[in-house]
């Protein structure tokens, strides 16, 4: 699994996410971007947008805008689709949604741009439903409907076009998605942390609770309401800046994400675009120099479930935790038993075969989560 | 590892080999067939080669190539570059390469097109090293120097060009090349086994003690030699074709392959090009109706080593044996060995991941033999 791990890196991602000075022509974003899975950042894609200008004036935004409602993710922490103390039993962990409630734009954007450190909660404006060409409808001039050379190289129009515009506070936790995506930074900047589908072991998916906040402008309090009937969603199990204080422990827990080869790391500025690849694992945070909105278009286009998706599956199917190499992976993880039936395979490393020791992998599912 | 099998062809390959009525422009070519790595079957790609008509013609080949000399492969029953009783110890196997020699091309034509049932050897005119365009050099203008719309999706011209004559013995075993192949039938028809590199334990690769046949012109007999020094190639096991007689002995030893899915068959008729995706394992008849000539051209292009090639080789890493679905696989391998220590795995199968029971799946080297 180490090899595999970094054999895709030596093969062909390298150590770097590579940057394009312009959008590639559609063959050459085919041959060697997407059919080998691989994410670019591209410089002077969407240099004519009249967003790029005009959506760092507020007014302009809530003039357009006015009569719209639009999506708001209220979150006290600015974690939505993230795991939080579980609301009855806080020693473990269940996966939290944000409270969503549809507010004029003007009104949603002062959320946003209020001082955040001063606030009981972080609002977040999007919504992954194709927002942008129906909530945001009267921006839709100020970007392109698709990106054509995508579009070519893919053979279809984006699937959904999403607008997300949120403060330094929000943060999108490690998943994936089911599509291509060309994500473009408008305002701002988005830091992001990438794995490909390879290393999929090493973000400890499992099941979680899923639970929802539930915010009272009464109170200004948050609740987090388990979901009824109950549901568990797989998801990541960590978060790649733990505390300092929680660092040791986070560590011991993820050995295979902490120890494993360096993720992939990207600064997407604006007027940037980030190609990243259908089933990338991808962590978000963002900033803006002046403390202000940052702000995103992103174009879902539908992936292709080929060989590549079935390796992917026949991959996550196995069930692969401890590790013979004392050097490249030091800790252990608590969840690893060392005593289990682990059996030595041909390449050198350990695998636990056994099913029975609570630690099955379960098969990740589409859930219908908030996903950046 | 039953599931891989199935899900490939489910999402991606179907249940066989699609055909296209004329070339593909690039960009599908690169989206639907080299990218999703599946075969396709093109008509009307060929169509303008002059190849077509003159070729059929021995004596135009003849008077074209009256000063040529070319490699020819010979052999005692059509078999190159295949498992053959070893020589020293016949109840086992190795892997037999011909017994090449240069030769003036109308003499070496004579070869194949002499009544083969009559003779004590079978010729076949091929050399994997870009021979087309170097002993073959006259033949030039009669086809294209490469594919046009392959050379711009792959973004390459071809590396090698092979020219392949032969008659309806000669026949190559179970083996996979390393590039794009685009595979154009002359004359006759080829009539093709292929398997997805997701189906590589199916093709049982062990490692053979590489040997040489040897033709006397004198005595008109064979000897098969083994390589001095003594060298190992990793070959498939498998024979799609049995006799009568060995049919079920063969089906017990390699139930993976004659149990499993129904591999992919297809015949490529002359005027007809297969794209044979890198990594493909094939197997390769050929016939013509009046018991003539079969002559073929392909060109190599140079793959990717991307993400796909890496889950390939950690798939092939993997000692994968024995099966617990009696339905499907109802024989069971006498390499198998029943009570070893397997491990039920979360995807219900069961996998013997112990390395010490002789049976572990070397990794296969790039071989210099003769592949088509």
């Amino acid at each position: 699994m180490e090899s595999l791990w970094e054999e895709v890196r030596e093969l062909s991602l390298g150590n770097s996410v590579e940057r394009l000075e312009s959008p590639p022509t559609p063959l050459r974003f085919l041959r060697d971007f997407v059919s080998q899975n691989k994410p670019c950042i591209i410089s002077n894609a969407i240099s004519h947008w009249a967003a790029l200008s005009l959506w760092s004036t507020p007014s302009y935004l809530s003039d357009v805008l006015t009569g719209s409602l639009v999506s708001v993710h209220l979150t006290p922490n600015g974690c939505a689709d993230a795991l939080a103390p579980h609301p009855l039993h806080p020693s473990s962990l269940c996966f939290a949604s944000a409270h969503v409630q549809l507010t004029p734009f003007p009104q949603a954007l002062n959320l946003v741009r209020q001082n955040p450190e001063n606030q009981r909660y972080v609002a977040y404006l999007q919504q992954q439903n194709d927002c942008f060409r129906t909530e945001y409808g009267p921006l839709k001039s100020d970007c392109d409907d698709h990106i054509p050379w995508a579009s070519e190289a893919l053979g279809c129009r984006p699937e959904a076009v999403n607008l997300w515009i949120g403060n330094h506070l929000s943060e999108t936790s490690f998943h994936k998605d089911h599509y291509e995506n060309l994500y473009a930074v408008v305002s701002g900047e988005k830091h992001f942390i990438l794995l490909p589908p390879t290393d999929v072991h090493r973000m400890y998916i499992r099941q979680y609770p899923a639970a929802c906040y539930s915010y009272s402008e009464g109170t200004g309090e948050f609740t987090l309401e388990l979901e009824k009937p109950e549901r568990s969603v797989p998801w990541c199990s960590v978060d790649p800046y733990p505390s300092p204080a929680t660092k040791d422990q986070e560590s011991s827990k993820f050995p295979l994400y902490f120890n494993g080869p360096k993720p992939f790391q990207c600064t997407v500025k604006a007027g940037e675009m980030l190609y990243l690849p259908s089933m990338w694992f991808h962590h978000v945070r963002q900033s803006a120099a002046d403390g202000g909105c940052i702000i995103a278009v992103n174009y879902w286009y539908d992936m292709q479930f080929d060989i590549k998706y079935a390796y992917f599956n026949f991959l996550q199917s196995l069930n692969y935790q401890s590790i013979c190499n004392p050097t490249a992976l030091q800790s252990r993880s608590e969840d690893s038993d060392s005593t289990s039936s682990a059996k030595h395979l041909s390449n050198g490393t350990y695998a636990n075969a056994t099913a029975t020791n609570g630690m099955v992998m379960e098969p990740i599912q589409d859930s219908e989560s908030e996903d950046e």
